[in-house]
């Protein structure tokens, strides 16, 4: 199982690393300036795992001790600043690692909650917090209503795939490696097909009047 | 005693709930969809606890592991959708319900700081920032000045309850039981009177000029 | 090293004063009531030691134990309204006493994170994060864009203060006093040089045309 560590070590590096580039991107187009892309950057990659180390008693948080995530921010703010007509070029590929950053951190963030002994319900709750929160608070700092809470089917993949952690976890019937390769599938599957189908969760209109109240 | 108790775990599911469906009502009036409805129910309903567990070393916090809180925010969010109609017309019963929750949670906040051994400063501020606490990163999430740093008295009402507590523990002559009562009507009344009659803090206004600057 | 003591407890309350006076005073600018202007106050001055002590385990976080910091809150708030006049021509002071605060702030949040024996990056980012922590959750609360990611030279200096900490502290020639010495002067000084030359770190701007993606 020495290959599944070093894939998982390989993708989790990619994920957060492609995370810290959408962070980037998303900075230096509000206008911030080097410390504030490389602080969202930052924020992206790490800011998830972090509240999630909190809420199960990791201290510090591994988003600040381990040196791995600050260069990816760093590296990934370089790049963007550097090499902004290719990175830009590069949507789709962003795109498609954003998806698989997020099916990873929500693999990982359910696996880590169990390992800590927690219950199905935070191990769930903290896979799709460690998956999305860094988005979150990038969207606070940058001063706007978290995309995710809006439109697309985003949490909802990472909810899918942090249940099916939990699940196969209880069920206990086939090896973990392989229900985290499931889960990983699944979740990465219905975020790409939303993104293609560009399916929405239903919002509930009201009309303007109403609105008004 | 045992009748208090269950009193208490009644009102707790009340506030949470009432909380959540506060939650849902503003998220649906800013047109997020179906997982930021639920979203916001649940931060309303959970996160000013969830930052007081942190702050108190409970971990994780019973926000998360506690199961009562995950339905009472998906069932607000159902009813929401589903019932809105009914929902908006319990305008007035809502306001009742929130002054109900604030009560209860700064009262018990105050409570569990104190359970936990810590001092009187640390009471009274958790007792606060349990009872305001998920309204304020709601706003935050919402993209707007948290509600309650503008006006109306509602944080103050929490306070009086928090520090009836504190006094209560500290003079220690009659029961904690009655404290407890003494502090929820009290800080009840204030938030009713205070809706009521429109009572606000002062602002202080300065001339447009000034404020330019 | 007693007189030492006795100056950093001198500075550590000026330091935190002072940074509740500036946040009172963008509270009051923007039209808060009285509670909203104690709780930004209260804020800015203890925000990032809040979640500094969070990420290194000190619970319950200094900011809410320690009286000293919730009377510098409560006296800046009384100032901040009852002097109005008088504490806004301060300005050229609130700059002079806030950049002592960041220089302090970064220096004691890095110190702290050393003594707790967590490692080099660690002690930096915390540095970092308890010198503006308190800023960016004001401006968060009050509904910007956090200042210090969009421009000045101000988390540059605190990350100078943090890293000589750790440099002095890692190869251990002089005594940590001086070391401590150093740092703050070295922030301070690339706080203040920076606000009389109008220092900025690039921005890097696109052609609106770009933008609009």
């Amino acid at each position: 199982m020495d290959q599944l560590h070093t894939l998982y070590y390989i993708l989790d590096l990619t994920g957060t690393f492609v995370f810290a580039i959408s962070g980037a991107i998303a900075a230096k187009q509000k206008g911030l300036d080097l410390f504030g892309i490389f602080v969202i950057a930052f924020t992206v990659a790490c800011g998830g795992g972090i509240i999630r180390d909190l809420c199960i008693g990791v201290i510090p948080p591994s988003g600040l001790t381990n040196w791995r995530y600050l260069c990816a921010a760093i590296l990934a703010t370089a790049l963007t600043i550097g090499l902004y007509g290719l990175v830009k070029r590069l949507h789709r590929p962003v795109l498609f690692f954003d998806a698989l950053g997020l099916s990873l951190f929500a693999v990982t963030g359910a696996q880590k909650a169990l390992a800590y002994g927690h219950n199905v319900q935070v191990a769930i709750l903290l896979g799709v917090i460690t998956a999305v929160g860094g988005g979150v608070i990038r969207d606070i700092l940058l001063n706007r209503v978290p995309v995710i809470l809006e439109r697309e089917i985003y949490a909802t993949a990472a909810l899918v795939g942090a249940i099916i952690i939990v699940i196969g976890n209880y069920l206990n019937i086939i090896k973990m490696e392989w229900v985290s390769i499931i889960a990983l599938i699944s979740c990465f599957s219905i975020r790409i097909l939303a993104l293609r189908n560009n399916w929405n969760l239903p919002v509930f209109k009201e009309d303007p009047k109403e609105k008004q109240q």
